[in-house]
């Protein structure tokens, strides 16, 4: 199969890991003589310095060409506490995320036996969760009019959603729920907002045509509460941009291995696959970093975006094996720590091997 | 001192706890000689199907006159799951809130170290945890435009917040740091929203003012995850309302003592104590729910509305010994579980005699 990607590595660490990532991703195309083409793309705070522009439209046309996505991180606190600044390296991310159509981010929140102790959780409470998160991606707060009146004194934001937006993210959570546990849980702030409102007519007009699958509503506030309370009740849950931005971080962090989680951007025109984890700038170039989010994402990749279920289950198997044998990097090493680079040539190595 | 309160018991629990909340403010009054007035007035579920309005004009004219408003909680799960429904009685919570202009909401996030086995987070993460959390509770998406166009098929929630709302709330928030431990954390989304971003820019012109007083800005999405992994780093968190919303819940059930957390919301007109707890309608009428945090609730009355702190400080006292004693409800009991008015009664018994 002819596998065509672009590459965007982003900031911070993000070129380290997605280096590691392309290592599994051609030990894979080797072995299973798939036909990789790739061409790496500028994004980021990395692009703004280096063409002004966080999502060049260059880097747009590789990303439209491509079936899939691997893209590193972005984000540089250098813009953080610049309320003023104009340009911005989330505005790429944002841009990306629109101009794509990626309307789905998908995010497995699991649990690793050998990590459960670095959970902040009570171990016999997260034990063994298990569920996938789903944020709509392209609609809601972060894309709707905002501005400033008043001589600058008012500033507003306006959430907007379309039916056909919302049937369309609960269509896909409900094929996720369908697969798994058949529970699908909606989140919303019904008793409040509009936009919830019209989030819970459209589910409860869809569920009656899922009759295996129970849907349960719960309130934002609820699920922020229930998390950390019953992560284990949770099957798939889905959720508007904004809530989903608050929740699926919050969910990340329980399982105690924030650096290993992955996730997958389903969207119109391409998909994006990238590890949850930001672009760490403290770590950068170090060659210290976590490479195993974004090669779990990379897995992703091979079963989402190419149906190619064995190249997926092979990466998976190749981390689960440098886990087992302690050749990981030094936030999850109990004893000797290896570096990023040592991290993904093992684990690329033990795809070859195989 | 004459003490001029207003008594809104609200749906589910609300009207057992605030007995017992009522029964120690009485005690406090005899005992300090104050002479106290009180009236009771509907609101919630309970005004809907009494007089048709979650927040009738005569509770409100109550509230006006009253110089605090000691209030139970409201909800009803027959109007969760009903989109369509005109009337529901978070109606009547918003409208109070936005009439009497309590602008403030506080929550003490507090742990209790015979209750530290109750959190679902690890012992050494939350034991000591000691922080407030302050939200903005009458602007941004709760109360800005909203409706439905292209036929329904729409819905739009407007978020505004105007420089002096903003500036309103931050003022609080640095008289709290002022008296805790110096440190303010202003979490917000300013990467992608423009009205985080006027809380930014509020905050770095205010912060100069307050030296001693370290401001710290914080992402939402970022604040989701440290306050599960880090909740002794937090001092006073103060945030816009709807983050607020999401936050001050997650906060709350980390202690592990969510029946215990007593909240205060300060406004133009007068200010509001209730628990954080919600109306629990599966325990209503059943003589089991706990009454703590409606009597904390209260203490919080006497400090924040009356300046009273030797009489906030004698319930504080009389609670903890009915914990220390082990008269408390079935859902903290270690051996034998007290009813709700037991506890009450204990608690007034130990205010009177003391
Ligand atoms: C960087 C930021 C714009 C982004 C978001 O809020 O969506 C990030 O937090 C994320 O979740 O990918
Ligand atoms: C009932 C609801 C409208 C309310 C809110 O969202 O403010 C509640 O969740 C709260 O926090 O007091």
């Amino acid at each position: 199969m002819k596998l065509k990607l672009a590459v965007l590595p982003g900031d911070g660490i993000g070129p380290e890991i997605v280096d590691q990532a392309m290592k599994s991703v051609k030990a894979i195309a080797e072995k299973f003589n798939h036909e990789l083409e790739y061409e790496f793309a500028l994004t980021g705070a990395t692009a703004i310095d280096q063409v002004g522009d966080p999502y060049p439209e260059t880097t747009h046309d590789i990303c439209m060409k491509a079936d899939a996505v691997l893209f590193g991180a972005i984000g540089d606190p250098k813009f953080d506490n610049n309320p003023k600044a104009t340009v911005r390296p989330e505005q790429g991310l944002l841009a990306m995320r629109k101009k794509l159509g990626l309307y789905a981010n998908i995010r497995p929140v699991e649990t690793f036996e050998s990590l459960l102790h670095k959970s902040p959780l009570r171990r016999e409470l997260v034990e063994g969760a298990n569920f996938v998160a789903i944020r709509e991606l392209t609609g809601g707060i972060y894309f709707g009019d905002k501005g400033r009146s008043d001589n600058g004194n008012t500033a507003y934001d306006h959430c907007v959603y379309t039916r056909e937006e919302v049937e369309r993210i609960l269509k896909l959570a409900y094929e996720f729920a369908g697969k798994r546990n058949k529970k699908l849980t909606v989140v919303d702030k019904a008793n409040v907002l509009e936009s919830s409102r019209l989030w819970r007519e459209v589910a409860q007009e869809m569920a009656p045509n899922y009759p295996d699958i129970k849907t349960e509503y719960m309130f934002v506030d609820n699920a922020a509460m229930q998390i950390i309370q019953w992560p284990k009740n949770f099957d798939v849950m889905v959720t508007e941009n904004m809530f989903g931005d608050i929740l699926t971080d919050e969910a990340s962090v329980i399982t105690g291995s924030l650096g290993l989680l992955p996730s997958a951007s389903m969207g119109i025109h391409t998909s994006v696959f990238e590890p949850i984890h930001g672009s760490y700038p403290q770590a950068a170039g170090k060659n210290i970093a976590n490479p195993i989010a974004t090669i779990l994402s990379a897995a992703m990749m091979f079963e989402y975006a190419f149906d190619l279920m064995e190249e997926g289950k092979l990466i998976r198997e190749a981390v689960d094996a440098s886990m087992a044998e302690g050749v990981v990097t030094t936030d999850i090493a109990e004893g000797k720590a290896f570096s990023t680079s040592e991290v993904g040539d093992w684990i690329a190595d033990y795809i070859a091997k195989k």
